[in-house]
């Protein structure tokens, strides 16, 4: 087998255990002599793992009973609609009364801008702050975010994972449930449930397998009866109701963040991880402040422990991605929409997997010193 | 391991020569040192996987050139809404205008219901034929179907799961596109794909896990530009114009969906497995026909090769279901909604299995004999 360290920024690098686990398992799931790719969603076996794999996620996060836990389709994309559909009050699509609903937007990146574009489809969709000025290399000081009184909800990406920024403290919403998307952070480190209505995640960068979409919501946030004009796939209530089997649900995806989670309680949990974290993006920041070549996209307070974005130069990034990937360093390139470098260090991705790259990036700046200087 | 037969209606069994190759995969593909789950769906490595699957599935069923093939999530429920919201043209939902797209439905089922109240949310949806008073048993006379001139499609559910009927001949719709719901019966038989305006099929019955669903749909029905109103996710033209690459694609169930196409290639194609499974149908409904206690619920010329729904009588179709279990006959139950036993036989099921299911069912009748003569 090659060795390679994945620095993709999703679908991403996963725990090589769960991997083993789930290649033994592929053809006879403990015993019962079927993959769990065959099982019926309804057979006892499958609602063992799914029963599971909320119970764990539940002790990892500490998801208040309050809180539902819902394993959906379509990714963060589809959540970008959901959200507007079903948490703005007097919705505007299909709505007999013609009422409009309001919400706030704090855009911090790629993600957060087309949460709100798509948002705006609904409703009346506000950004209230934003650091698209400063080309998102930071977050908007969230001691200056005003809420809007008729604010249905307030929406952040807590971690933007193209631009390498994360929010680490939260705006006062004046009462009003806060909606994150944690798409690129969630199960990185501990979080205070209690303090959002509703978060989402698309599992394909710290959880599992692209295909599933974890969504925890506040219940009394989740519309009471059919809302009128929104597909019943895209209503919270539709499979809250069903805890998540009111159709087929992506099982296999589920089955493999069971086992993610399974293998987080191992590493001492999310406490155990943020440490493990934060160890491996200072290997990565430390390296970066003192380099004379690379230099970081986001200023130090509001740098992502997941996505960690920089550049060698306009001249210089194709050949470092090129060189790296020669060295079994793979997907360092930025998102197609802003360039530049980009090394998604989640969970998964070993510290030993950090250091190389650290010693792989001096041996390039050494390489490239010359023609750093005359840039 | 254990040796079972696996009859489930959905997720269910898959050729074991796919489930080998995935597990022998599972921690590097083709030597490309991370699993099919770690990759980036912009990489080169997966570009090859989506783009091979594709080609093998345009191979396979003969789609031409100005059919697109997309690989979405949701499962059939969500195409329930897509296509209403999609191909009534003057569509209610957010039309600025008012007015109100028209369809005509074809019930013969459970799915095919569900999907007409779907449809009626987002505009004038009709029955124009159904089955509903004799209990699914058969499908309408094709040869009466009247199409109303103002419907934008007719809609059919080809294979009904849970009642066991299919639809051998098709509607004249009177030059409008015919939506067909295939997914219990993709792949099972070769088909005319021109004689269709779009065609879906959730993977989790012929083609591959939960997860991922196929639509083939003609070009022209693709609405150009932003449907208002419609989430971009649920827009085909959104997908088609990614590649299916918009945002994240399940990307693991469209892996192992590939490896199927070519495990169909190698069973001879469609026209093979349509010989394999009219022999393996024969042999069950052969049976019951000649059967004395148990007893199928679709009148023959409407008979599903894919799902067989029978019974035993309401006082020995439980006692059924547990006999075969404990012989290693999984998920014989019929749908909760319909009660009594089904047997889903697609196309991964081999021929013996079928046939100790047979040999299974004359012992049980031998022994259950007298009871049967007494009711």
């Amino acid at each position: 087998m090659t060795k390679v360290y994945n620095f993709s920024a999703g679908p991403a690098v996963l725990p090589e255990a769960v991997l083993q686990e789930a290649a033994a398992e592929m053809l006879d799931y403990q015993g019962c002599g079927m993959s769990v790719m065959e099982m019926s969603h309804r057979s006892s076996a499958f609602k063992g793992i799914i029963d599971q794999a909320e119970k764990d996620l539940r002790d990892l996060v500490g998801i208040p009973e309050n809180y539902r836990v819902l394993f959906l389709q379509g990714g963060g994309s589809t959540q970008f609609a959901m959200v507007p559909m079903n948490l703005m009050r007097g919705i505007a699509v299909g709505g007999a009364d013609g009422s409009v609903g309001h919400a706030d937007y704090i855009v911090t990146g790629t993600w957060s801008k087309k949460a709100l574009a798509e948002a705006q489809r609904f409703g009346d969709a506000r950004c209230i702050a934003t650091s698209v000025d400063t080309n998102f290399d930071r977050v908007p000081d969230m001691a200056n975010i005003q809420v809007n009184a008729d604010a249905d909800y307030v929406y952040i990406c807590m971690n933007e994972t193209v631009n390498g920024n994360v929010l680490r403290e939260l705006p006062d919403t004046q009462g009003k449930p806060l909606v994150a998307d944690m798409s690129s952070c969630f199960l990185s480190e501990p979080i205070d449930v209690e303090r959002y209505g509703l978060i989402f995640a698309g599992a394909q960068k710290n959880v599992g397998p692209a295909g599933v979409t974890i969504v925890i919501v506040r219940e009394d946030l989740i519309p009471e009866g059919d809302l009128p004009g929104v597909p019943t796939m895209m209503q919270y209530r539709t499979h809250a109701d069903a805890g998540s089997l009111y159709n087929t649900p992506p099982c296999y995806a589920i089955y493999i963040c069971g086992k993610v989670f399974k293998w987080l309680k191992s590493q001492g949990g999310l406490a155990g991880m943020q440490k493990t974290n934060q160890d491996k993006a200072a290997l990565l920041y430390d390296y970066l402040d003192k380099s004379n070549l690379f230099r970081g996209f986001v200023r130090p307070q509001d740098r992502s422990l997941m996505n960690v974005t920089f550049t060698a130069g306009d001249e210089l990034d194709a050949a470092f991605v090129a060189e790296a990937k020669a060295r079994g360093f793979e997907n360092l390139k930025g998102h197609r929409s802003v360039g530049g470098l980009r090394a998604s260090i989640y969970n998964a991705m070993p510290v030993e997997g950090v250091q190389a790259l650290v010693e792989f990036m001096r041996e390039f700046e050494a390489h490239h010193s010359c023609s750093s200087q005359s840039i």
